[in-house]
Protein backbone atom coordinates (compact mmCIF):
# COMPACT_ATOMS: atom_id res chain seq x y z
CA UNK A 1 0.00 0.00 0.00
CA UNK A 2 1.07 3.43 -0.67
CA UNK A 3 1.65 5.78 2.09
CA UNK A 4 -0.71 7.62 1.27
CA UNK A 5 -4.42 8.95 3.09
CA UNK A 6 -6.66 10.98 1.38
CA UNK A 7 -9.76 11.30 3.29
CA UNK A 8 -11.15 11.37 6.87
CA UNK A 9 -14.70 10.30 7.38
CA UNK A 10 -15.78 11.36 10.94
CA UNK A 11 -19.92 9.04 11.24
CA UNK A 12 -22.15 11.44 12.62
CA UNK A 13 -25.52 11.14 14.62
CA UNK A 14 -26.78 14.51 12.92
CA UNK A 15 -25.18 16.09 9.61
CA UNK A 16 -26.46 19.42 10.23
CA UNK A 17 -25.23 19.83 13.81
CA UNK A 18 -21.56 18.33 13.03
CA UNK A 19 -21.67 20.72 9.61
CA UNK A 20 -22.60 23.82 11.80
CA UNK A 21 -19.78 22.97 14.17
CA UNK A 22 -17.11 22.61 11.62
CA UNK A 23 -18.06 25.73 9.38
CA UNK A 24 -19.28 27.91 11.90
CA UNK A 25 -17.88 26.94 14.81
CA UNK A 26 -14.27 26.38 13.63
CA UNK A 27 -14.17 28.12 10.59
CA UNK A 28 -13.97 25.79 7.66
CA UNK A 29 -14.84 26.11 4.78
CA UNK A 30 -17.46 23.66 2.61
CA UNK A 31 -19.88 23.59 -0.21
CA UNK A 32 -22.56 21.74 2.30
CA UNK A 33 -24.64 19.22 2.01
CA UNK A 34 -23.26 17.21 -1.47
CA UNK A 35 -24.66 13.49 -2.81
CA UNK A 36 -28.38 14.27 -1.53
CA UNK A 37 -29.21 12.57 -4.88
CA UNK A 38 -28.24 8.91 -4.17
CA UNK A 39 -31.53 8.52 -1.83
CA UNK A 40 -30.87 5.40 0.53
CA UNK A 41 -33.25 3.14 2.39
CA UNK A 42 -32.86 0.37 5.07
CA UNK A 43 -29.80 -1.68 3.39
CA UNK A 44 -28.83 1.31 0.66
CA UNK A 45 -26.69 3.95 2.40
CA UNK A 46 -27.60 7.48 1.56
CA UNK A 47 -24.42 9.25 -0.56
CA UNK A 48 -25.36 12.85 1.75
CA UNK A 49 -22.26 13.55 3.16
CA UNK A 50 -20.52 17.09 3.54
CA UNK A 51 -16.82 17.59 2.91
CA UNK A 52 -14.01 20.30 3.94
CA UNK A 53 -11.30 19.94 1.42
CA UNK A 54 -7.93 20.76 3.65
CA UNK A 55 -4.33 21.42 3.31
CA UNK A 56 -2.57 19.33 0.37
CA UNK A 57 -5.90 17.89 -0.86
CA UNK A 58 -6.72 16.08 2.55
CA UNK A 59 -10.72 15.58 2.55
CA UNK A 60 -12.20 16.00 6.13
CA UNK A 61 -15.46 13.98 5.72
CA UNK A 62 -18.69 13.97 7.92
CA UNK A 63 -21.17 10.99 7.15
CA UNK A 64 -24.07 10.33 9.64
CA UNK A 65 -23.30 6.83 11.49
CA UNK A 66 -26.54 5.29 10.05
CA UNK A 67 -25.03 5.41 6.54
CA UNK A 68 -21.53 4.40 7.04
CA UNK A 69 -22.59 1.64 9.03
CA UNK A 70 -24.46 0.44 6.00
CA UNK A 71 -22.13 1.30 3.53
CA UNK A 72 -19.08 -0.56 5.34
CA UNK A 73 -20.88 -3.85 6.76
CA UNK A 74 -20.56 -2.80 10.25
CA UNK A 75 -23.27 -2.89 13.21
CA UNK A 76 -24.53 0.31 13.60
CA UNK A 77 -23.43 1.38 17.33
CA UNK A 78 -22.73 4.61 19.39
CA UNK A 79 -18.95 6.29 19.21
CA UNK A 80 -16.84 5.68 22.66
CA UNK A 81 -14.51 8.44 23.13
CA UNK A 82 -10.55 7.29 22.50
CA UNK A 83 -10.75 5.17 19.57
CA UNK A 84 -8.49 7.63 17.66
CA UNK A 85 -8.09 11.11 17.74
CA UNK A 86 -7.36 14.17 14.85
CA UNK A 87 -4.05 15.90 15.27
CA UNK A 88 -4.34 19.54 14.29
CA UNK A 89 -0.97 21.41 14.38
CA UNK A 90 -0.41 25.11 14.52
CA UNK A 91 2.76 27.42 14.28
CA UNK A 92 2.96 29.13 17.18
CA UNK A 93 2.15 28.13 20.98
CA UNK A 94 -0.54 30.52 21.84
CA UNK A 95 -2.58 29.49 18.95
CA UNK A 96 -3.33 26.23 20.55
CA UNK A 97 -5.38 27.79 22.89
CA UNK A 98 -6.87 30.29 20.62
CA UNK A 99 -8.18 27.27 18.59
CA UNK A 100 -9.22 25.34 22.10
CA UNK A 101 -11.19 28.53 22.93
CA UNK A 102 -12.99 28.82 19.82
CA UNK A 103 -13.72 25.12 19.40
CA UNK A 104 -14.62 25.49 23.28
CA UNK A 105 -17.19 28.26 22.28
CA UNK A 106 -18.60 26.12 19.46
CA UNK A 107 -19.71 23.50 21.67
CA UNK A 108 -16.84 21.17 21.98
CA UNK A 109 -16.01 19.72 25.16
CA UNK A 110 -12.62 19.83 26.62
CA UNK A 111 -10.88 16.62 28.05
CA UNK A 112 -7.66 17.84 28.75
CA UNK A 113 -6.96 22.16 28.54
CA UNK A 114 -3.64 23.11 26.76
CA UNK A 115 -0.11 21.99 29.22
CA UNK A 116 3.54 21.03 28.32
CA UNK A 117 3.68 17.63 27.73
CA UNK A 118 7.01 15.59 28.06
CA UNK A 119 7.83 14.77 24.52
CA UNK A 120 8.13 18.64 24.16
CA UNK A 121 4.49 19.62 22.56
CA UNK A 122 2.19 21.86 23.98
CA UNK A 123 -1.19 21.09 23.50
CA UNK A 124 -4.76 20.20 24.60
CA UNK A 125 -7.92 17.87 23.88
CA UNK A 126 -11.50 18.53 22.72
CA UNK A 127 -14.42 16.16 21.78
CA UNK A 128 -16.43 17.42 18.77
CA UNK A 129 -20.00 17.40 19.10
CA UNK A 130 -20.27 13.00 18.40
CA UNK A 131 -17.26 12.71 20.96
CA UNK A 132 -14.53 12.42 18.33
CA UNK A 133 -10.80 13.52 19.81
CA UNK A 134 -9.03 17.00 18.18
CA UNK A 135 -5.67 16.78 19.40
CA UNK A 136 -4.59 20.35 19.13
CA UNK A 137 -0.55 20.95 19.41
CA UNK A 138 2.65 22.81 19.00
CA UNK A 139 5.23 21.29 18.30
CA UNK A 140 8.19 23.43 17.83
CA UNK A 141 10.11 20.53 15.75
CA UNK A 142 7.41 20.95 13.54
CA UNK A 143 7.04 23.06 10.57
CA UNK A 144 3.66 24.33 9.85
CA UNK A 145 1.68 27.08 8.30
CA UNK A 146 2.16 30.68 9.61
CA UNK A 147 -1.06 32.40 9.44
CA UNK B 1 -9.12 26.98 12.88
CA UNK B 2 -6.93 26.67 9.49
CA UNK B 3 -7.82 23.47 7.17
CA UNK B 4 -5.08 21.08 8.17
CA UNK B 5 -4.85 17.90 9.68
CA UNK B 6 -1.18 16.61 10.43
CA UNK B 7 -1.82 13.49 12.74
CA UNK B 8 -4.37 10.99 12.55
CA UNK B 9 -3.58 8.62 15.80
CA UNK B 10 -5.17 5.13 16.19
CA UNK B 11 -5.59 4.04 19.43
CA UNK B 12 -4.33 0.73 19.80
CA UNK B 13 -4.58 -2.64 21.87
CA UNK B 14 -1.24 -3.91 21.44
CA UNK B 15 1.51 -1.40 19.49
CA UNK B 16 3.93 -4.51 18.13
CA UNK B 17 0.92 -6.53 16.93
CA UNK B 18 -0.72 -3.14 15.42
CA UNK B 19 2.96 -1.82 13.74
CA UNK B 20 3.31 -5.62 11.97
CA UNK B 21 0.06 -5.14 10.44
CA UNK B 22 1.23 -1.83 9.33
CA UNK B 23 4.70 -2.49 8.59
CA UNK B 24 5.12 -5.82 7.33
CA UNK B 25 1.71 -6.77 6.37
CA UNK B 26 0.84 -3.33 4.44
CA UNK B 27 4.03 -2.55 3.55
CA UNK B 28 4.73 1.58 5.60
CA UNK B 29 8.02 2.71 6.24
CA UNK B 30 8.35 2.97 10.06
CA UNK B 31 11.25 4.01 12.46
CA UNK B 32 9.84 1.48 14.76
CA UNK B 33 9.16 2.65 18.14
CA UNK B 34 9.75 6.46 19.25
CA UNK B 35 9.65 7.92 22.27
CA UNK B 36 10.40 4.94 24.92
CA UNK B 37 12.36 7.18 26.99
CA UNK B 38 9.39 9.08 28.22
CA UNK B 39 7.94 6.65 31.07
CA UNK B 40 4.43 6.92 32.12
CA UNK B 41 2.73 5.30 34.98
CA UNK B 42 -0.96 5.16 36.23
CA UNK B 43 -1.70 8.73 35.66
CA UNK B 44 1.15 9.86 33.42
CA UNK B 45 1.08 8.43 29.82
CA UNK B 46 3.91 6.40 28.67
CA UNK B 47 4.83 8.48 25.19
CA UNK B 48 6.02 5.58 23.19
CA UNK B 49 4.46 5.88 19.76
CA UNK B 50 4.96 4.55 16.43
CA UNK B 51 5.02 6.67 13.64
CA UNK B 52 4.12 6.66 9.71
CA UNK B 53 5.06 9.58 7.57
CA UNK B 54 2.75 9.43 4.72
CA UNK B 55 2.68 11.65 1.50
CA UNK B 56 2.10 15.61 2.43
CA UNK B 57 3.89 14.57 5.45
CA UNK B 58 1.06 14.00 7.20
CA UNK B 59 1.39 11.18 10.37
CA UNK B 60 -0.35 7.82 10.78
CA UNK B 61 0.26 7.42 14.57
CA UNK B 62 -0.31 4.40 16.49
CA UNK B 63 -0.51 4.59 20.67
CA UNK B 64 -2.19 2.32 23.28
CA UNK B 65 -5.37 3.24 23.63
CA UNK B 66 -4.63 2.71 27.70
CA UNK B 67 -2.17 6.03 27.09
CA UNK B 68 -4.53 8.31 24.76
CA UNK B 69 -7.10 8.10 27.18
CA UNK B 70 -4.90 9.60 30.03
CA UNK B 71 -2.81 11.76 27.10
CA UNK B 72 -6.43 12.83 26.53
CA UNK B 73 -8.38 12.67 29.69
CA UNK B 74 -11.14 10.42 28.13
CA UNK B 75 -12.53 7.07 29.66
CA UNK B 76 -10.44 3.96 28.71
CA UNK B 77 -13.34 1.83 26.60
CA UNK B 78 -13.01 -0.37 23.73
CA UNK B 79 -13.28 0.78 20.04
CA UNK B 80 -16.16 -0.13 18.27
CA UNK B 81 -15.83 -0.14 14.68
CA UNK B 82 -18.48 2.78 12.74
CA UNK B 83 -17.10 5.91 14.66
CA UNK B 84 -14.81 6.88 11.41
CA UNK B 85 -13.27 5.23 8.79
CA UNK B 86 -9.82 6.07 6.52
CA UNK B 87 -10.15 6.66 3.33
CA UNK B 88 -7.11 5.50 0.82
CA UNK B 89 -7.55 6.18 -2.93
CA UNK B 90 -5.85 4.22 -5.60
CA UNK B 91 -4.70 5.67 -8.95
CA UNK B 92 -6.60 2.23 -10.78
CA UNK B 93 -9.38 0.20 -10.35
CA UNK B 94 -7.66 -2.88 -10.26
CA UNK B 95 -5.10 -1.69 -7.11
CA UNK B 96 -8.50 -1.63 -4.84
CA UNK B 97 -8.83 -5.44 -5.21
CA UNK B 98 -5.03 -5.74 -4.40
CA UNK B 99 -4.84 -3.86 -1.55
CA UNK B 100 -7.99 -5.44 -0.11
CA UNK B 101 -5.94 -8.79 -0.55
CA UNK B 102 -2.73 -7.57 0.45
CA UNK B 103 -4.56 -6.15 3.83
CA UNK B 104 -7.03 -9.31 4.44
CA UNK B 105 -3.92 -11.94 4.41
CA UNK B 106 -2.14 -9.05 6.67
CA UNK B 107 -4.84 -10.11 9.14
CA UNK B 108 -7.81 -7.67 8.14
CA UNK B 109 -11.22 -8.23 8.45
CA UNK B 110 -13.16 -7.40 5.26
CA UNK B 111 -16.33 -5.89 5.74
CA UNK B 112 -17.71 -4.97 2.91
CA UNK B 113 -16.12 -6.58 -0.29
CA UNK B 114 -14.97 -4.15 -3.08
CA UNK B 115 -18.23 -3.39 -5.22
CA UNK B 116 -18.95 -0.19 -7.26
CA UNK B 117 -20.95 2.36 -5.28
CA UNK B 118 -23.85 4.52 -6.81
CA UNK B 119 -22.12 7.98 -6.07
CA UNK B 120 -19.14 6.59 -8.70
CA UNK B 121 -16.45 5.05 -6.80
CA UNK B 122 -15.20 1.53 -6.48
CA UNK B 123 -14.49 0.73 -3.09
CA UNK B 124 -14.05 -2.19 0.13
CA UNK B 125 -13.71 -1.69 3.45
CA UNK B 126 -11.98 -3.93 5.93
CA UNK B 127 -10.95 -3.21 10.01
CA UNK B 128 -7.52 -3.42 10.98
CA UNK B 129 -6.79 -6.03 13.94
CA UNK B 130 -8.27 -3.15 16.61
CA UNK B 131 -11.43 -2.78 14.66
CA UNK B 132 -10.60 0.73 12.75
CA UNK B 133 -12.58 0.91 9.98
CA UNK B 134 -10.33 1.63 6.16
CA UNK B 135 -11.89 2.26 2.80
CA UNK B 136 -9.79 1.39 -0.43
CA UNK B 137 -11.37 3.37 -3.19
CA UNK B 138 -10.88 4.06 -6.45
CA UNK B 139 -12.55 7.34 -7.94
CA UNK B 140 -12.06 7.95 -11.33
CA UNK B 141 -12.42 12.21 -10.48
CA UNK B 142 -9.90 11.96 -7.81
CA UNK B 143 -6.37 12.51 -9.10
CA UNK B 144 -3.77 10.71 -7.00
CA UNK B 145 -0.44 8.66 -7.47
CA UNK B 146 0.07 6.37 -10.27
CA UNK B 147 2.93 4.01 -8.84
Amino acid sequence: MEPRINVITLAVEDLTRSMAFYRDGLGLHTEGLIGTEFKGDETAPDGTIVTFVLEDGLFLALYPRSELAKDAGVPLAPARPGAFSVGHAVARREQVDAVMARAEAAGASVTDPPHDRPWGIYSGYFLDPDGHLWEILWNPALDVGTS
